[in-house]
């Protein structure tokens, strides 16, 4: 473990399979009108509740503008959970939990509202026992990041007296180059220490994202092939179905690279890559995911192996899908774009000369985020060439939604007289071969915060390490011409297939 | 290709995909009369003529002792193979077929009979166009060997004239020890040349054997983790559920080793453990497998390392057994095994310190055949203990029978909020992963017997080299005690389970 103030003690290195239960605590949750909170936050706090994971005590305190009574936000909450948990609801359950509900009306330069925040978090560590600890979840747009964060500090809401603690959570954009994102950090350490602050990338909430761990590093199966010796190259995908929807005004400006490879792709990547850790505990994780992304090489000749591109309409799912520059709210001359894939390698002996290639984009052929491990083919094969024409590279393919599980692709003789041989693949999907559901990245992830584990949670020097690999590519982007474009519905442009094309490979469609 | 005396010239290395089609030939089968016959072979002639593999007019003559005419003849196999046929009838396959089939009468020590014979395959020759290519089928009780070996010599059937060939296709056992294997052997060569000999283990003929070789050679995977670095020990087992059923008199004094694993499991071994051949042709096979078979050690102290058994009275499938010494027609005072288990190592690089554990046996708790390949722990495991303890070894299983296929065992991350990793599978089956149908392993033999194709038949020197492992501990059960007891329906006698204990092991249950 490592030394987070407050950690739970019930739970030790010797103990991880009893169930992580929260110690006394409250969350307190910024922007609490918007669609995160309702559809995910308020959920998973009753989901943990349900679980038996949260203190009896446990509090929620909501914050934001709109006039509610205690009673509207506890009712907001209840159709929220009854709309959206997992769990079944249960009465006594749902009883305990509103109990510890309040709301805090104001602005986020209310000084009065801070001050009855304050006030409510005290009222609360009398009626409810939760002893001082206390987690502020940001989900508020970037700009009132600064706000919020100095507010804190100023009611000395963000200070830990007599073993209680505090924690701040804050949701990706974390920043949106490396020179916001150190200011913004920079922000938030003048008031949270480094172990105080909670950075949720919900992939990382992900059974299958944790599962890379158990898989590279429980078995023995994996690891001897892990490595340059064995691997032709890497292939992470995370592609969307949708569109932009309703969020021209957040996504303009920023793009698929800012808003996926930063932190979701480059994630993938660390752990996918990196050595293994010497414990499982939050530094050594960090440290081993640093050191990966440290290691990160950019394409010398960025024309070559990145691209970025834009949908342009055409049709999906049996409807019409507009263009991204008719998107309303969309400036029409935008270059933002809604597909980016790069072209990575990685400067150590494990990966020299690997390259991981990256790909996102909104509107591509369907929704799924996968790592695929693709092999070198046998160096040598005893079988002729014709008997083998069919058969592709073996791969080891993580798929992390939907329908999380693993598969494998190797070849196999087709069943007959002759000696040929076919691609054939084995798989594991979690939903077969447990009963044990997944619990909600967000459940997950909010528990891991009350706990003070912040293994699942992004450093500064990862998101920093980050932008460093981003920045050159956003620059050089915005200085060379404008976005490809590729059908709405369609796995991308035709630059992105050329780009992997000149290296003999192609991409997966998975 | 090796130098296959009239090898088909339709197939050559470049062309292994298209169907391999027997030249002109015909197929003799002495003691035709038999089960063998009856069930498999007439069945697997069929079979091959309607996939359009066997030339238009091959030939099958029958030869026994039975008052038959050729109309009889045909009529049998015409029952055999509406019994006991996998594809489905054509009338003008049989019409076909039926021309071309003949029945020879007469004792094996009879010399009219083979003058007979010799003047039908003339006759065929000139009717059918078989071109005096012939393989003759030895169906016969091991004791008629010599005898209708040297029948075929003194007649002159054996001769190859004008570029024709004579093959000759020996059942097992081939011999019951190293002194009879060689015996045998020499009566055989005296009137055969190696490459005339044909030694069928139908498990060779099975699919998942063949795909040993291509999951291990045309992959990446595997083969950089088969060896002593990564592999804890390896298991084949061949388990049947039924017992001795009417073939006491064959099976008395011979028992399980001797039937099943100095053929059949020392070829699994010898096909998991051996090293890349050069080629898929049958020379450059046979050598690497005589050359694992070559580095095979037995243990040093067969009463700890081997197990022999006798299955007891039991129940099995809602029945009652009754014991091996209560059987019809078994000596009460027989010391055969019904059950076998021995330990062997391979002295040599890849093998050296990696105990390969064979175990045959009848009336188990089920009928099944693989080779489970297990591997070492993680050397290192971030993960503590507890979170790890119903984690098991890493395995790879391949199931040559019921239900062909390959499983992947490895662990896997359990679904919640704690890191508790426990074994999941991956699972391949042939039948779901190919519309292609498994030819019978008798179809796929008889036409590479056609087809001079000798990769799947084991040649002389492995043989004899398997006996020269067997022998020894045949040898040891003579002379210490009696077999240890089993119950009927279980999975074999205590004696096994300690075996294995006492290497800190246990046996799969399959």
């Amino acid at each position: 473990m490592s030394g987070v103030h407050g950690a739970n003690p019930l739970r030790d290195a010797q103990d991880r399979r009893l169930p992580r239960i929260a110690g006394p605590s409250g969350l307190v949750i910024f922007g609490v009108t918007g669609d995160l909170s309702r559809k995910k936050l308020m959920p998973a706090v009753y989901d943990l509740a349900n679980r038996g994971l949260l203190p009896p005590g446990f509090s929620l305190i909501g914050f934001a503008r709109r006039q509610w009574e205690d009673e509207d936000f506890a009712e907001e909450v209840y159709q929220a959970v009854k709309q959206h948990a997992r769990t079944p609801f249960r009465e006594e359950v749902w009883q305990q939990l509103s109990q510890g509900m309040r709301f805090v009306q104001g602005d986020f330069d209310d000084h009065d509202a801070f001050e009855t925040l304050k006030k409510t978090m005290e009222e609360l560590d009398k009626a409810q026992g939760t002893g001082g600890n206390f987690a502020f979840y940001l989900s508020v747009p970037p700009k009132f990041f600064p706000l919020v964060v100095q507010q804190l500090k100023k009611h000395g809401l963000a200070d830990q007296k007599d073993g209680s603690w505090r924690r701040a959570v804050i949701e990706k954009p974390f920043g949106h180059d490396l020179t916001s994102a150190k200011e913004l950090n920079e922000i938030v350490h003048e008031v949270f220490a480094s172990d105080q602050v909670f950075r949720i990338d919900h992939y990382l909430g992900k059974e299958t994202v944790q599962n890379i761990l158990a898989l590279r590093f429980a078995n023995t199966l994996f690891e001897p092939i892990w490595n340059r010796s064995y691997v032709d190259h890497v292939q992470i995908t995370m592609a969307e179905d949708i569109g932009i929807g309703g969020r021209a005004g957040y996504y303009d400006g920023i793009g698929a690279a800012r808003d996926v490879i930063q932190n979701h792709l480059l994630q993938l990547l660390a752990l996918t890559a990196m050595e293994e850790p010497a414990s499982f505990d939050a530094d050594a994780l960090a440290s081993e995911k640093t050191k990966v992304l440290g290691a990160v090489k950019l394409p010398k000749d960025l024309g070559r192996d990145t691209v970025r591109a834009q949908y342009a309409a055409g049709w999906q799912g049996g409807e019409r899908a507009v263009g991204y520059l008719e998107e309303e709210g969309i400036d029409p001359a935008s270059k933002t774009d809604t597909y980016a894939a790069v072209k990575l390698e990685i400067d150590n002996r494990r990966w020299a000369g690997v390259p991981f290639y990256l790909r996102t984009g909104k509107r591509l052929g369907r929704r799924v985020t996968e790592i695929a491990v693709v092999f070198q083919r046998a160096p040598h094969s005893p079988f002729d060439h014709t008997a083998t024409e069919e058969l592709g590279q073996n791969a080891l393919v993580i798929r992390v939604q939907p329908d999380e599980g693993v598969t494998m692709r190797f070849g196999s003789k087709v069943p007959g007289t002759s000696m040929e041989v076919r691609d054939v693949s084995m798989d594991f999907a979690y939903g077969e071969s447990f009963t044990e559901s997944s619990p909600e990245a967000y459940e997950r992830l909010i528990l891991d915060v009350l706990l003070g584990d912040s293994n699942l949670f992004p450093r500064t020097e990862e998101v920093e390490r980050s932008w460093e690999i981003l920045d050159p590519i956003e620059e050089y982007w915005d200085q060379h011409g404008k976005p490809a474009q590729y059908t709405a519905g369609t796995w991308g442009p035709a630059e992105a297939d050329e780009m992997l094309a000149r290296d003999g490979r192609s991409w997966r469609r998975p």
